[in-house]
């Protein structure tokens, strides 16, 4: 899952401008020197596997790339896609009265730190007068999957529903992101969000545990969702149609906000609502994020 | 220096297929956790100007890139062109009578090793009995210049000379890389390797302390020159026109094999000829490579 994870985040810097085709990927990997041989030769070709994986189900392969020894484990890499100027969506056309969707829930770095505080009794201690183990597991596993989910479909709803601007959301959060793309508009527009799509249970944990930033919109994520501004009129729409075109709710899309005339910059009302998404429930074998489970499989 | 290493180290890969326009180049970076803010400061800007200042060089610029934090520091990048099929060379096309032609002087690894041995007694106590401290430093300065030095000029010749093949030689030192350009062949061919061109004192700091690899032609090196298959009435006049378009003596190719009939695969002779390459001699203010010097110094 960590190469599957690796390469959607990769894949998503095209996503985001409405290109869905990947001509080519490169794939950087540092093996750590703290890894035993055996972990080595157990570990790191499960993670090329997840991002080989990843990667066909994005209809490109991976055709090259590096790899070194560090200290840390490290995986990523480049996507590369050569089009016309009408093959992709410049992120600068929003417009005021343009409704901002995020297409996928928040909360991804909260709930894998949750997950690791279950093994450390001090954190633990605070965590649990809030959520149970099992609230924090099915947290984990839903953010998991959804980081492994490719924004490959909402990409290619992108030009069908005339999205006037788009960016994915990891490491500056929301908040961070909304403001890097506003900055980048041509008309004066102000992101106000007012509605916060989060991971069961992640809200509580960030309340009791996490400093809260994830209610400010600033937690980082990673290999997080889209996030568009649409005509109006198209956002409720795009929404459905890429409900519809998941599997088991593997895909969703929120209205999350208003571009609002303004300075270019983007900010949260005062208490927005938090959108509980709850988990799709245990994975049976895992399969692909986004894929039928095997027959018989609730 | 050591981003303009990197950034030429990067584009090498395309120079070897006959691609002197790099479209886009990426910067990653990582900057270490163990540096002090200062330290950080100070080091990381000057190591992305040197990649710039070589990506500007290269007639190409830096678009953008990640940059994460890790124990090590770490700079790379990718560089990437669109072209026709007529515009690289697919380098599979040698047969036999090719000569092979080199296009910077071995012993990169060799001379920064020594230089860091100066600093360490215990290896300085034996180095010392074959070489000088001065040859030490002289030795570091031309394989710090060599590396930064751009591929580009040579890799602007291969068609024009007709090449056949090409590669860049790197970490899996002149031998490995003859062997892995020799496997992709379309041709039975043997690569067989007369002459070692090292820079000046390697070789006998390689024999002391080294272990010999640069004389088996199995030492790694960074940011190596091009490995080049030319037809056999080519060779002497492409090493003459590269060295004309170098300045003071910046730009140089070796005739160093050649390419016999037998199976795919690369060897050296039982005694090559040791090439020796002198230093440039002390770079003042060190002009980037290939450049003129300011006016006025030797």
């Amino acid at each position: 899952m960590m190469g599957r994870i690796a390469c959607a985040n990769v894949l998503s810097d095209l996503y985001a401008m409405g290109v869905t085709e990947c001509d080519n990927m490169l794939m950087l990997l540092s093996v750590s020197t703290k890894m035993t041989e055996e972990e080595r030769d157990k570990v790191m070709p499960l993670i090329v596997k997840g991002f080989k994986d990843a990667a066909e189900d994005g209809g490109t392969s991976v055709t090259g790339g590096h790899t070194v020894l560090n200290p840390w484990i490290i995986i990523g890499g480049v996507a590369t896609t050569v089009c016309q100027p009408n093959e992709f969506i410049m992120p600068d056309s929003a417009v005021p009265g343009d409704v901002l969707v995020l297409t996928k829930p928040l909360g991804t770095h909260m709930a894998v730190t949750a997950h690791q505080w279950l093994d450390n009794p001090e954190r633990w201690d605070k965590l649990k007068l809030v959520v149970t183990r099992e609230e924090v597991e099915a947290a984990y596993q839903e953010a998991v999957l959804s980081m492994a989910t490719l924004n490959r479909t909402a990409a290619g709803l992108l030009r069908a529903f005339g999205a006037h601007a788009a960016t994915d959301v990891t490491g500056f959060g929301l908040l961070g992101h909304a403001r890097a793309l506003a900055a980048r508009q041509r008309h004066h527009v102000t992101f106000v969000i007012h509605n916060l799509p989060l991971i069961a249970r992640t809200a509580a944990m960030s309340a009791a545990c996490g400093g809260g930033r994830l209610l400010r919109g600033t937690a980082p994520e990673t290999s997080g969702g889209l996030l568009l501004c649409l005509p109006r009129e198209q956002a409720a729409r795009f929404c459905a149609e890429l409900r519809a075109r998941g599997r088991q709710g593997a895909l969703q899309g929120w209205i999350i906000g208003i571009a609002e005339p303004g300075p270019r910059g983007a900010r949260l009302i005062e208490r927005p609502r938090v959108i509980e998404v709850p988990a799709r429930g245990p994975a049976p074998d895992s399969p692909a994020p986004g894929e039928a489970p095997p027959e018989g499989a609730s």
